[in-house]
């Protein structure tokens, strides 16, 4: 069942953007451990925001990543420019109106 | 500028499934208009919530499919079924770390 991780990271002042280019580095690591989508994104009415959505072939994959050693390091360097402010869902997709 | 529009909908006990066939139902107008991806899903955690994430080709794309009569019928047959609670954010997409 496709996964999805959708949230919003709050971001130190000024930061946004070098947390953005943390997030958006190209990593094809994740793709080879089941993620189907990752979009990041800014809103520039909330500028101490990143956004992103995600979706995986499944949780247990989401999961996993997470443990990857890229993963990790980049976890590690955005995380000095953390507010600690964090929302999101996490949620399981059962359709789209885009398939027939 | 693809534009990203994620959020939760609030639905009245037991009608969870009921949100969720409406919004999933084919709807070809949406591609027409601009839409990218459209995935419902559920949380068994939280029985009473849907959760949509949306992509499209733009924020005009998506505020102009409001409009469309098919999507202007799916809400009035929603609205009902709705709790009110309603939650998300919009964002511009600016990257991906799956591509290179």
């Amino acid at each position: 069942m496709t996964f999805a991780n959708v949230g919003t990271l709050g971001v130190k002042p000024g930061h946004r953007d070098d947390v953005v280019a943390i997030l958006t580095r190209h990593n094809p690591q994740l793709a080879e451990a089941g993620c189907l989508q990752y979009e990041v994104g800014v809103d520039d009415e909330h500028p101490d925001t990143v956004f992103v959505t995600e979706l995986w072939e499944s949780a247990e994959a989401h999961r996993a990543s997470l443990q990857l050693d890229s993963v990790r390091a980049a976890i590690a360097e955005a995380m000095p420019l953390l507010s600690g402010e964090m929302g999101g869902s996490q949620f399981t997709v059962v359709g789209s109106p885009l398939q027939g």
